[in-house]
């Protein structure tokens, strides 16, 4: 064959000159050595930075958000490039210490916390490789490789035996699960393949993914759609409703019990008048640790209902998730194995990096209803992970996943479990032998909502004798308390407001606390509840 | 006050012995300096690593993917903590040499490359703060921030004056843009918003949000809704209108021309028609930079056809948007200020990691339609990010853009962008001079479609003369030319399939050049040119 390729003709130009090509490429170069060290030098100033930071146990500083808010109103993106130890020192300055101290043992109010130190070289790795798991011609290996994580999570959950996984894990047409950005799309996901299997197509219809809900609910003569979950449910589930045109409103919201668990009568008698009525359920949904208190529902009677409807039934275990790994609390998620659908989020209690949802389906070929191909990225029949996803592009969140279920392994997450469930103990039974609070929620798992009672109030709090008027003037109290809390920058709890069966679901401001810390120890919760007493002390209302 | 707390009662108990709770609260510590020493040890390994990987310029192992399944077939999770640096060795070993080196400079078929160097320390950053943006409790200063570099944004595309950023870049009530978590993210975004502003709540009829797409269109009186882009646009439109409820084939696509832009008459005998049948019009989407090729649709002309028919319009310049920093190439997406909503990517020509979408709104009210509130997490009226996105919980992926806007600046992707033109520009000039290969698009920016021609057809290929047996060949000849280039690992471009307006709208297979990567030159370019030479002399088909 004659090559006509001249390289003469197309010799590379010489480079031209210009300061801000240099100190460009330069932040992209990958092979000049004094560059290279230089970066360690910087990769050092910002390990100093960052230990100097989370080795410190205030909450934050004393400063109000809304007076750091000026400081932040320059909207022009600037010409001339900066240095990097520049904008790390001013980032040292004016962000870090202005920030939440989520790893504080004194932070015990959101799903948030310490993290274990070796997601940080991870994190620069990740990065550095920047591999795009959507197709495997961005990734390679990492395919194969996020494809045995989820199996493996797969098998804590369904535990089917060894000749589903050998078939399932590494075969193309199968999914075992998928990796989102976090909970809401893992929950969306879910309700998106319920849906679209559901209205699925069928002689005469191309189904509600091509033909929309409208065609959808017409074609196969429903009223409308609806889901159905606890009071509790987390608020993705709303959001997936709207999204999926289902509308809001359709999302019915069963009533809970004292324990904040789906009161099961109600459940059935909303199912039943659904199933008369002509309204399609596209999915039952039960808790496995309420973003509220943590609470988990009775999965097994649940899902016998979702099963005797025939409709798909979906588990949040978004929180709770990892009790799996606990033989002492595993039975807690009794009847998750049933579920055609698990959430279970990374960046909660195993305890990685934001950004790491999952969601987990008992049917390998469930995630069919929801495919979609397109010529120059995810062809047909392909080993891409995209081809079943909700989002395209993404990192390879998978090595934090591996290399956690490995470094942490089952006996190190059931340790973790064990002991923010002993904590959360620890911390409801200081809280109901003092006077000064009323605890709110038996915990479920490691999560308390409790209040602070008024001294004038005391007595007929004992005495249950609290009325309306009562509870305002506690509600107005809890709110301000936490607030000062947050804002003195010593502990941290977060508050929330529910309606309360004890008292005639009456809404009710609530202190929340999650003991998912593993920094945490007894020592910091009374350290948490004497700051909450102190600022009681000034707190006149 | 009477204080009931009696420590005594509740003094911390003892820590438990055992092996693997100090293993694994160590893994947490953050104050243990014999361990922070060991951990720079760690990271400075870790370093190495990375460092050794990225300084390697074969795209990848000429291993295939295939035979290195079987290594990640085992599905149980392991009872006992492994070391940190085993689990090191293990990655290096293993995944790291097979994954794809995304930062070659012959590696010009996707739109993934190298990254500036900062994001490696950053990363580390933001996983160790830990900040969860979806409320200023688990953020503070982040909040702020993040609105800040999303203003700064806002204002390279719409360029309203200093009063407008003044009044809405720290207000709580406007949003001028949303972080997600990727480009498809965002576009749902889009079309989220404009699906629930079309259909919104008016007297007797709370909205297509509460009442589902089946009520809206039934109360409003259209037939049914769609959407309508070019036949480029990208493959999450017709993700986004399955799961919006509007159903994937009400999704239009409309022709391009030879130069891959929307066909202007189609879409106005499209828009008329739609009108004329009481079709709703959700939105109107204009490329401005197909993944195909990074074609730019004429924006303002799709812009006036929009705003006549008075429905959102929105531009996905995920790919594209960055020429905006271009004093001479910003002219091409004139017309992005008219764009009701804007999308965004940072993990493509902003080079920064994966899992950083935008999307940018002009009415900073427009993000209203999709607001949803919960007791626990996001109060109304509140400042929390999370009031109104898609997504929940979300890391400070505003850090890597907030640096690389200082870092990098206007200045730097000025010359980023440049470049790339200039990169794709000789790169065609190169195919065009030979006879091996045939141009099939004119780039309107950084990206190339082109295609090998064997020997025997080179004569009717230059007269114009390929029939669609001829075509057939062809494309099966660069199948296999793309496949075997990839599985050598020297270099790689992608491939697609397209209908080219060059032959009666019949799909060609071609292969495909993203000339992103700063650190790939034209040697580099000629590198992979020759590569597939010497590929095709091998190949007889």
């Amino acid at each position: 064959m004659e090559l006509t390729f001249n390289p003469q003709n197309f010799s590379p130009e010489e480079t031209q000159s210009g300061e801000t090509k240099k100190e460009i490429l330069d932040l992209f170069s990958v092979t000049d050595s004094s560059l290279l060290k230089a970066r360690n030098e910087t990769d050092r100033r910002v390990s100093e930075v960052i230990n100097e930071f989370i080795g410190g146990s205030e909450v934050s500083t004393d400063v109000r958000l809304n007076d750091l808010l000026t400081n932040f109103c320059k909207s022009e993106i600037p010409d001339k490039p900066l240095n990097v130890d520049e904008y790390i020192a001013f980032f040292n300055k004016n962000i870090i210490r202005h920030s939440t101290r989520t790893s504080s043992p004194r932070y015990i109010g959101h799903m948030t916390s310490a993290l274990p130190y070796f997601i940080k070289p991870l994190a620069g790795l990740i990065v550095t490789l920047n591999q795009n798991v959507v197709k495997a011609e961005t990734a390679k290996v990492l395919t194969p490789y996020e494809r045995q994580v989820i199996a493996m999570l797969h098998r804590a959950i369904y535990q089917f035996d060894s000749d589903f996984y050998n078939h399932h894990i590494q075969n193309r047409e199968s999914v075992l699960g998928i990796l989102t950005s976090g909970g809401t799309i893992a929950n969306l996901t879910a309700l998106w393949c319920a849906r679209n299997s559901a209205l699925g197509p069928c002689e005469g219809f191309n189904g509600v993914e091509k033909e929309g809900m409208d065609a959808a609910l017409k074609f196969y003569g429903y009223k409308d759609a609806v889901i159905i979950g606890s009071a509790m449910m987390h608020y993705s589930f709303e959001k997936a409703a709207d999204l999926l045109g289902i509308g809001s409103n359709n999302s019915i919201k069963i009533p809970v019990d004292k324990n904040n668990h789906i009161d099961l009568s109600e459940l059935r008698k909303t199912v039943e008048e659904c199933h008369r009525k002509r309204r399609l359920i596209i999915a039952i949904i039960a808790n496995a640790g309420t973003t509220d208190c943590g609470a988990i529902d009775p999965i097994e009677r649940v899902a016998e209902i979702a099963y005797k409807e025939g409709c798909h039934f979906h588990v949040d275990a978004a929180w709770g998730g990892p009790l799996l790994f606990s033989d002492k609390y595993r039975n807690r998620l009794k009847g998750i194995e049933l579920a055609d659908s698990v959430t279970i989020d990374g960046h909660k209690q195993l305890y990685l990096p934001m950004g790491l949802g999952m969601i987990f389906m008992r049917n390998p070929q469930a995630a069919k209803s929801i495919e979609k191909n397109s010529n120059y990225i995810i062809r047909r029949g392909s080993i891409d992970l995209g081809r079943r996803s909700l989002e395209g592009s993404r990192p390879a969140m998978s090595i934090y996943l591996h290399a956690a279920l490995n470094i942490i392994a089952k006996g190190g997450y059931e340790f973790l479990i064990n002991e923010g469930i002993k904590k959360a103990e620890y911390m409801a039974g200081l809280i109901k032998s003092m006077r000064e609070f009323e605890l709110l929620t038996e915990p479920d798992m490691n999560m308390l909502l409790y209040r602070f009672i008024p001294e004038r109030l005391r007595g007929k709090a004992a005495d249950h004798m609290l009325d309306d008027a009562d509870n305002e003037v506690i509600n107005k109290y809890n709110e301000q308390l936490q607030k000062l809390q947050r804002n003195g920058g010593y502990s941290f709890v977060s508050r929330t407001s529910f309606s309360s069966e004890l008292y005639q679901n009456k809404s009710l401001v609530a202190l929340r606390a999650v003991l998912a810390n593993p920094l945490t120890c007894e020592a910091n919760i009374n350290e948490v509840i004497n700051d909450q007493l102190n600022i009681a002390k000034r707190l006149n209302l």
